[in-house]
């Protein structure tokens, strides 16, 4: 049952660029807002912002051996992403495997579980999306699997998955449809920036979206 | 049910800056310890402090429609905020919504509910105090209400109420009682200034409050 | 059954200067993995380190004048940490008590409650890891202790008890044994050296710790 | 600004019988779904449903003294419900307060806090829906308030309002409306039963309520 | 987007069966411990024990028109799930809901999320595993999808997923598994059954599993 | 540092005895307010009520190996109680586990953690009283300890002392105190018992207790 899956696909690099240029927020809603990671996911510092291909680790509560394991199935420009299989919040990972992965080329981490060693990291510029802060110690004692889908903070993602991460915090686009996303989401940028414009103006989104008459409509009472 | 009252009376303006100045714990303390909302609304970016008055939201767990009707009720100095009807963290704010409230003068938001697009209301300086960071899509189909009394993270508002926050937290001031709630701020904060001076000195807080005598009729015991 | 124990033992400063350097998860790893305090326990503001010998307090929820009393008992160097006889996350410690704290020298606080005036907290250079920023205030009604051994955050503090603190978390070290975990992390800093270089070359931590046999011999499939 | 309200107003008794039979979820509905206390409002055992005069209690954290003040000023078929003025599990109510307040004719309490001694609460058959069971003891040190305004749980509850419980929660209902939302309530109890029967017999609710138009002018597709 | 599958494949009843006799927390085990939905998920009354194939449902928060809908895609023995699109407790289903899935052959539901109407979906004998009871009303307006797979507290679910559910969960299994994990999981009730045997009558784990040379080799210390 | 202690002192089978018949909420009152585990430590099944010695157990998260090694510890008439080194809801413990602890004269099981099988614990009246009811199974990989001091739920126990638990929750009573809180506790319930006649018969706490002219003096108005 312990696999550890060496071939992924991943989306094109280009695509992968675009995602991380529109961000969480708008991708998120270009695909129709599915994907989301669960709010608890929190940056360790302010300001990342990348999208990557995920490598993804479904490991068992408090050992990370696996995590030793994936790095050697990363491809430069891929991000860690760790599933534990029951609720953790035990720092699975920290400046030494920042620095193993790191070296590999590895973009940072979304992990459903702790981190530590969180001043190492920043320094680094190792960006960990994570749901705790917490020194706890892990042994290395049970397998897990690499490369297979897991649940991840409430989403579903298979290895090779997209994951957008910035402040709002963490989405998942699936492969196949990281191009078609990319390309609803720069849509959306171009969109909002007139309505940018013309709310910053002064105009109120009432009359720019047309809502008087079906508020309404609704019943909507002014008194 | 669902109404928009367009006319609520606000504080003055004076008695809503001198409320700033004093900040949030000496304002709760200068009221008899109450108006707090909850512990777990947190600024999303440290260093805001303000006080305003607020336009108050209803609105469905998920739907934000609310928003845009409230945005033109805000005036100069104003402050939204918006309770859902049920818990929810999603996102019903972002970077469009703030530039069209700052357009009219909003000073903020005050959120029971989730934010996105924060490194943009960040830039913008617009703060926000809410329950969660989260980058969850809302829908605009069902009617809330703008300007009605609401319990917002456990505190009871009323439109005009003066809203007091900072990285402490948020706090609430009764319209009618602001004048005599910054009376009394003021008072604490130039009584704090000679205990303080005093404290830094090595004086200790059981001799300047006089506490021995109470300690020891109560029965501690110094072994 | 209210007491203040007056004379303590601490461990000697150079030990407790010793672990500092370290930090938490190094020392939590060389004293066996014990010893942290839960996660929820966070710092005010970034970037504190230190090590400190523990001033406990055991309070009653909501009432904070045992501070005032646990306050006399500090030498310089020592750090106040705090333990409600329940659950709380009022705010127990502002600006004039760290000034008094602080005139002490004591180094920070620790506490599984809430603190406030973090504004000036964060000014006075004065750090706190604590449960909740929550401007609540308390009473000075009821009876406590000082020095006393705590449960805090679900680790077991001794007065005299070493507590380290960082970015990572809280920890605390048994007094009689702060000189063997001193020697213990120092040495693990030192072999940690070495693997970070390696690793930052790229060479494998499933190679530099001989893992691939083990994960064979357990099951593991590469597919 | 501690206070006891010795005269307060109650809905008629036969109003309140009206809205006990309704049950929570049917009054939260006639009533424009509002009122409701927070989800973790549980009763100790199942099956008690009742509906009764709130007399509220606003009380420090870890302090019981004001029950004893409110059981006074309790009418046969009163409510005791109670607040705390920052959020705690204490443990503030057990079978000595439940055997005065039974002699009183209360009819059960609602606490935003803990209640022990459950096993006797329960033989005595006296209902508390609270946020938990805890043992935990309180003190008599500080003073609270009686029959004023409190938010509990969420909700915005007046003296003299009704409350609504039973194992689905509990729900407030403002005073001046019970007899409407009765009137309200019991025209939903008879509308449903018509349709329980067609339900019941096998017909959909999307035939019922004729939604399938709408639902494909929305855009839904059958695949 | 919004789309109702009307056809889905579902596992040999005869299987469903065989693995609701084997309970949740065997046939866990016997699919090598995975597909458990979260710990939070409790049912509204004990005792309560199934398998079904699960007809999915993806809704908004606080909207429950997807439910009308999916009744009509029910088959005897199915079972409803429910999962939010962002995280809500509110009240989505109850007793109307319960009479005409119950009049279509549905086992009980699966929400992660709220149910109410508890005394009658009692006495009703239609179980529910929820995330909360809560009695908060939802509105019908925004689309939703049935029978595609979804992410339901944690696990990965997809229409025709045989659900177990007992006292002590909710898990999933695949369809395609379903008679390899119902063999597997029989096979783990008839050892027990010897096990158990001697371990009634005084003989150790540590001797029926072998487990001394082990734990001596691990290093355990007898003091 | 994994060790299993083998001889601990036990109290007096009597003096534990009679602390069962106090309960818990008595008893936590009778020690000054101490020892009380969270609240969040509630009972498989209600109406369970005991006190016993403890055998404790410290385990890495999700490894239940020590219970095996523990089980072998137990003399007639202890309680096993379990503390995981971090935060974990697994399941630790099921129908075998218990099949074997009740065959050495176990009383029941105290566990920060999760267990499983609670059809057929209840069945076997072997009361738990645990953070979560979760499937989840683990591992037996990692070595911990058995009869150590741990922090279980927020309390610290050592082995041998005396856990109390019943509907309330849980207590730990220091093993050297046994006596004495015994002594204490029922003397409280011999109190009790005059004030429950009174106040059964209408009189009111308030004077009973002679409260009014504290409440006076403190400043209670009525009005």
């Amino acid at each position: 049952m312990a696999v550890v899956v060496q071939n992924i696909e991943r989306a094109d690099q280009s695509v992968i660029d675009r995602l991380a240029a529109c961000g969480v927020a708008t991708v998120h809603e270009a695909q129709g807002r599915k994907g989301l990671l669960a709010s608890y996911m929190r940056p360790i510092y302010p300001g990342a912002r990348l999208a990557a291909s995920a490598v993804t680790i479904s490991a068992p509560p408090g050992d990370n051996w696996m995590l030793h394991v994936a790095i050697e199935q990363l491809k430069a420009g891929d991000i860690l992403l760790l599933a534990p299989t029951s609720p953790c919040e035990d720092g699975y990972f920290g400046d030494l495997l920042a620095t193993s992965a790191q070296a590999r080329g590895c973009k940072g981490l979304i992990i459903d579980a702790g981190v530590r060693d969180v001043v190492d990291l920043t320094q680094m510029k190792f960006p960990v999306w994570s749901k705790a802060v917490y020194a706890q110690g892990t042994v290395k004692e049970t397998l897990g699997s690499v490369n297979i889908p897991v649940v991840c903070a409430g989403a579903y993602v298979r290895p090779g998955d997209v994951i957008v991460a910035d402040d709002d915090g963490v989405c998942v686009v699936a492969r196949e449809e990281a191009e078609a996303v990319a390309n609803k989401a720069e849509a959306r940028v171009a969109a909002e920036e007139d309505k940018r414009k013309r709310l910053a103006a002064g105009e109120l989104g009432l009359d720019i979206y047309d809502m008087r008459g079906k508020l309404a409509e609704k019943g909507l009472k002014y008194i």
